[in-house]
């Protein structure tokens, strides 16, 4: 292996595959970034084998040179010092060659190293994906939906298949729901161009959180391919491959009330400073709870009080409400997590006393539902 | 106590004072900030017993009314709790009262905190300091003569009077120095108004890196009263006191040699990025060891290897060089941190063999000393 290459270019691609390494690898190898250089130009792959990430650097872009290919081949170079050389190193081009026993030779200007590389061969093969059934999604509504629902994911490790957002695909229309028993959130989007197969799977919440960060904000196209034990993300540089989390995801069609007592419209961002603020004396004590009830007057008030810190109160106009008089608690996190979904906009909040779950929906547009549990405090 | 604010000024007094605030405190009030309104204005203390930061916000500054003082009066509220509630208050005014109990009221908007204060009478009062003798600083310069020399105190407590730099006032001079044994710092600045009695005090590492954190960029002066146990630092708005470490500092100007056999002039950035990039191969190992050797042709080489990792070599070009062939090893991140004090300028290395200790110097300016004693590697 040996080529030239325009060293932003390949601190770039370096950049995203050290996305999916973890310095905590069981595996040493996996450590390591795979680089594999053709005629066409070099290939990226990192993984820590839930998530792997491979990017490809085009030799010619857009008529401009990018790599100089002079020899073809591949070697595994360990993922934190290489991204560090490539970072530091002196000038705009980058000359990597590997040598005899793996040995390769990294230059640029008068920097020279030799760094003792890993034999290729024994990185993991990539999943074997056929894209014969395919989601079609724009990057920046991809992001979207993973943004509404993944931090309703678990934490917890003693339901597993609760840390992953089930996406199902059916009569044409995907349903990302994510729960960890106390919320839910799910998002519904009509496809489309809709695979003509159902898909029934739960994705690691994690791999969702990483793949965000991966995918640009543009309207670019990205492919989402689907087999029974990995996801695949492609775009127009990367793909993205994730496990699937086995089990059976709970039906939680039943969790969602369909009848409620109490309607309030008011908007999400009023709302979530106001709990911000509350959440400032819950603090400290456990769960950090915060206290909603109606007022006389179109008003709501959210209200705290720890017994060591002191109390504060705060009405919020709200725009309508209809039905009977509300008074409950819940944790200020999980309702703030719902609101920040809705992103500033007017909600409408739908409840049935103070122990039932209440559910969140944005005024405009049904396809976002957020539920929350109240806690028992009244 | 009753007044109304503007809600930024609060806030960056209470940014400025925080930053002498320890959650780590064993003493519980220091946990607290003080605030203390007369009709004059605001003053916010918070200390951690080593540093205390006074702060004063006037009631009217340049014919804006930045204080409606309705009663006088003190109170201590945490400090952490306080910052962030101001911080996230909806409105830009905010209005404060202590009712019965030291129980505080603060609202903005609608937003009505009740806080649990602490009686301002329990909090330390200041220490009492009569500033007959003063030196005057320019901010800029103070942070400067403390950037280019605190790096350099110890980190072991073993001889805690190494954690300080000496500050020495002697001849219309000052003459600041730092050292953990390993290496050498020292910074020489004639005084423009020199003070009548000399002075010979240590000043916590800490203090003067908290102390550079508040200090603005500009060429405002800073007045610094030095007592037996306290300095006190005074800016226009805020006063910084630091107790005094107690102890000799050692007689470092024996440290200096004052012969050398090789001396080289080159850049310090090149120098400084060259050892970054080979410190990345070193960086495993212990003590981060890089190599320097003089070359032929007006070079210097720098370099540095691990068994497990593999070696890196880069050539430097450099201005000059007198006098014998030189190679010796040092700790790449001692050497980073004194190029770094020289901010990219031309150097002068002046060495003695492999063994004996260098010092740097500016090729233009001999104010700034820079001492590192070599590591047994060749």
């Amino acid at each position: 292996m040996k080529f030239e290459i325009m060293r932003h270019r390949l601190l770039d691609g370096l950049n995203v595959v050290m996305k999916a390494v973890s310095s905590k690898t069981t595996i040493p190898i996996l450590t390591g970034i795979k680089l594999e250089v053709t005629e066409k130009g070099l290939s990226l792959t990192g993984s820590d084998s839930d998530v792997t990430i491979q990017t490809f650097i085009k030799s010619e872009e857009d008529g401009e040179q990018v790599i100089r290919v002079i020899e073809e081949g591949s070697i595994v170079l360990q993922a934190r010092m290489l991204n560090e050389i490539v970072r530091k190193l002196p000038t705009s081009d980058v000359e990597m060659e590997v040598k005899e026993n793996n040995q390769t030779y990294i230059k640029s200007g008068k920097s020279e190293f030799h760094i003792i590389g890993i034999d290729p061969t024994e990185y993991p093969l990539l999943p074997e994906i056929q894209d014969d059934s395919l989601l079609i999604i724009g990057s920046d509504l991809l992001k979207s939906v993973v943004r509404e629902t993944v931090f309703a994911v678990s934490t917890s490790e003693s339901r597993p298949v609760l840390t992953g957002v089930h996406w199902q695909v059916k009569d044409g229309e995907l349903i990302c729901v994510a729960t960890d028993s106390h919320r839910l959130a799910r998002r519904k989007l009509i496809l489309e161009n809709p695979p003509e197969d159902e898909f029934n799977v739960v994705i690691p919440g994690k791999s969702l959180n990483e793949l965000s960060k991966i995918i640009g904000d543009s309207s670019q196209p990205v492919y989402i391919v689907i087999t029974s034990q990995q996801v695949l993300f492609k775009t127009k540089d990367v793909l993205f491959y994730s496990r699937l989390l086995e089990g059976n995801y709970p039906d939680t069609s039943r969790l969602i009330p369909t009848e409620y007592k109490t309607i309030i419209t008011m908007n999400s961002k009023a709302l979530f400073q106001a709990i911000d603020r509350a959440s400032l004396l819950a603090r400290e004590e456990r769960n950090n709870i915060v206290r909603f009830s109606s007022m006389e007057g179109n008003q709501v008030e959210v209200s705290s009080s720890s017994p060591e810190i002191g109390n504060v109160e705060e009405e919020i106009k709200i725009s309508t409400m209809e039905g009977e008089e509300i008074k409950l608690s819940f944790s200020a996190k999980y309702m703030m997590d719902a609101l920040k979904a809705f992103d500033g906009q007017d909600i409408v909040i739908q409840l049935t006393g103070a122990m039932r779950p209440f559910i969140i929906n944005a005024v405009q547009d049904n396809t976002l539902l957020q539920l929350i549990v109240p806690v028992r405090t009244y």
